[in-house]
């Protein structure tokens, strides 16, 4: 009854056998009723050329959707193969107007220029020319053309002939949206309501006015945090007028959700390219070594810090070093993490600066009392001695305050500077919070030894 | 033209006013054109008592909807000021089957029973009483009855007449699902598609037998996955004898994906608990001091490892004891992101534990190549010596690629034992890369020095 199939290794095995025997029946016959997520699947497992091979016997109107599917790499890969008139008659001509501008988009402008001057239809290539002068991280970047719109002048019967008309082009119809005589967004109906009423009922009347409408210029995190908010599934973008002129779905907007929350994710995790697991070793190394990097020179000005005192004549100094940095940078990271994801879910807005660092500063204390109450007795029952264990106790109260407010000023200052304030997590808070707290330890430690 | 209103702290000040006043007119005034979810992020804003009273005065069918938005503590203080009847015929009466299930679910299993049994429509309560039984992170606990159904042997004028009569109960038509007699799924129809067809046109005619469904006992995230890949706004949930029993809109995915993007995020910063920048100063420490605590016992068994070999002769060593302790953790952090986040997206399925390792193998050593020479070059010219400098290199690439390995291992096999993956992450790995790391630094300390 469904087409889902699981994609097995098995699968993509036999796969490449088939394209090394060039058995293009047995090819298709694998794929034939996968869906084009699914085949899209397969394509990313294999090799450049293995899936070029097979790109070439998915039937058409499955193979530009595919397209859609696939990462930017293999997708660029697939479109080089084809002529500026294979992609317009083949790809461009059977996707909506969203996607066609994703794909065109990644073409050169010499390109894309060629494409959209040999599509056939010519309100299908202005609208996707008009879709690539928006920004890709906007609402206008997000939207499709797409929709189903009527004037507020008419009557249900009217609606549903010009519906008829519209829904051509339209693949899924969500909402309907009602215009004055200038396209400026009314409100709007639902087809159910529409189905429900009599036939010569004015629009008027069954118009519902209370409508949530985004510019196109609008952030698409912004995009994503009011279609979340308000639990929609279609929200229509309008001009400076105030004048529809798209709508956005909910999936394209799952996509802006989940690429935010993995590079928040990877952010922290100290990965500073947006790298999957496929991807080459290469990829991974380069991703990773900007942050172990900046770990190294921490680590030197560490040794720095620690060179300042002596280490000769305070030798036990050196047992509490991996502790101290450790607490350090735990604390601060999680009090960024804490800022990072309020002001990700637009829920910090109402607090000022400074009730947040207050508030940092109660939890810093609170958690810096409990552990280093915990560390004394540890360390003075390990057999540590009384000032070396009064030591590390109370250099760990001052660093995690200090680290607790340090990691919610941070992320809270690139904010306000409209930097990432993602980029405060991860190793540079703790590096920064490590060398710090190992100046608090050993200042302290001289003092007390 | 929308009722979007930006929520500031003025507005927040002046209801708080007007509560204070007991001015009711004013504050009916001040909330009566707000969306729900406006309505609900003031009430969240507001003291629990103020909350309570502010609540009294909303209108009927918007009082039940902003239940459903609040946060569970809230809701909770909320209904336990109503009574059995009042819940029954004032909230639950307003709202769809999955989130009065979720409304009722929150209540005592005595209580539960009370107003289900003050539900006036016997079939909405059975419905909800049905959604009940299954667990909130599976399918079943997250679909809603209400969807349009109409049987294969139908033409689309018995199809129309019937929807009419389905729809009074059902808000937003997305998809027609077709059944046959016993109720098994074979199908779908858009709304659009039913518009455009001939009324007298058999059902079995323009029927999209290609459709993807889940059983009720598919776990969220799973179901999350599928939505996602298949860029689907709906999706049907059946029986094991595939009966069409609920359906799952993409607004209710939209939250299992930021909830479950956000505990790992909050995982790998050492937060154990789901807490937001809004809780009270004893969530925040009661959340963060577990993985502090365990960095301490990391910390008091690194001075154990110091103390094992006899720092004292060799004191230079403590110079590099937070470089390699840093350098271990951030490398066991980053790799196990990678292989959270491709468990997450069901992206590493189809490779084998052991390609991964050999994967992560090749970016351990690479990355810990490129870092061992830099920081031979680094320290020497620092003026810390040869054998230290040595000593450093050599243990850094120790270090880094044990990390790697160990960072990838212990993720997968959490994984495999169907332990969350995410606890790998965060301070337990870098603690458990900490003292490792510490010990083949001293280790080879001692050989070399």
């Amino acid at each position: 009854m469904s087409e889902q199939r699981e994609i097995t290794v098995q699968l993509i095995h036999e796969i490449r056998v088939q394209i090394g025997r060039k058995d293009t029946a047995k090819l298709q016959d694998l794929i034939d009723d996968l869906h084009v997520a699914d085949i899209a699947e397969i394509l990313e497992e294999l090799s450049t050329t293995d899936a070029q091979f097979l790109y070439q016997f998915i039937a058409e109107e499955k193979s530009a959707e595919i397209l859609v599917e696939l990462d930017d790499d293999l997708r660029e890969d697939l479109l080089a193969d084809l002529t500026a008139k294979e992609i317009a008659e083949e790809v461009i001509d059977n996707l909506e107007t969203d996607d066609a501008a994703d794909v065109i988009g990644e073409l050169s402008e010499e390109k894309q220029e060629e494409v959209l001057s040999l599509i056939e239809d010519k309100d299908h290539a202005s609208d996707i020319s008009d879709l690539l002068t928006y920004p890709e991280d906007t609402a206008g970047g997000l939207m499709a053309k797409e929709l189903i719109k009527v004037n507020e002048n008419w009557n249900t019967l009217q609606c549903l002939r010009e519906m008829r008309k519209q829904a051509e082009h339209v693949k899924q119809v969500h909402t309907i949206y009602v215009v004055d005589n200038d396209d400026v967004l009314l409100g709007s109906m639902s087809l159910s309501g529409l189905l429900l009423t009599e036939t010569n009922t004015p629009i008027k009347e069954i118009i519902k006015t209370e409508i949530i409408s985004v510019k196109a210029t609008e952030d698409d995190k912004d995009v994503a945090n009011i279609m979340n908010k308000y639990d929609l599934i279609v929200l229509p973008v309008v001009d400076d007028m105030n004048r529809l002129i798209g709508r956005i779905t909910i999936d394209d907007i799952m996509d802006v959700v989940k690429e935010e929350a993995e590079k928040d994710y990877q952010m922290a995790s100290g990965i500073s390219e947006d790298v999957e697991s496929s991807d080459s070793v290469w990829a991974h190394t380069r991703a990773r070594l900007p942050w172990l990097l900046i770990g190294m020179v921490g680590g030197l000005l560490g040794a720095k810090v620690i060179g300042i005192f002596d280490i000769r004549e305070n030798f036990e100094l050196a047992f509490f070093i991996p502790l101290i940095a450790a607490m350090g940078g735990n604390v601060g990271v999680q009090s960024a993490a804490i800022v990072v994801q309020g002001l990700a879910n637009d829920s910090l807005k109402l607090d000022s600066i400074f009730s947040k660092l207050i508030k940092e500063l109660g939890v810093g204390l609170l958690n810096g009392i409990i552990c280093s109450i915990i560390i004394l007795g540890a360390a003075f029952s390990l057999g540590y001695g009384l000032a070396l264990s009064l030591t590390v106790s109370i250099s760990l109260l001052a660093v995690i305050v200090f680290a607790a407010l340090f990691g919610t000023f941070v992320p809270l200052t690139l904010e306000k500077y409209e930097i990432d304030p993602a980029l405060a997590t991860g190793p540079f808070i703790t590096t920064v919070n490590d060398v710090l707290g190992l100046f608090i330890y050993f200042w302290i430690g001289q003092m007390i030894l």
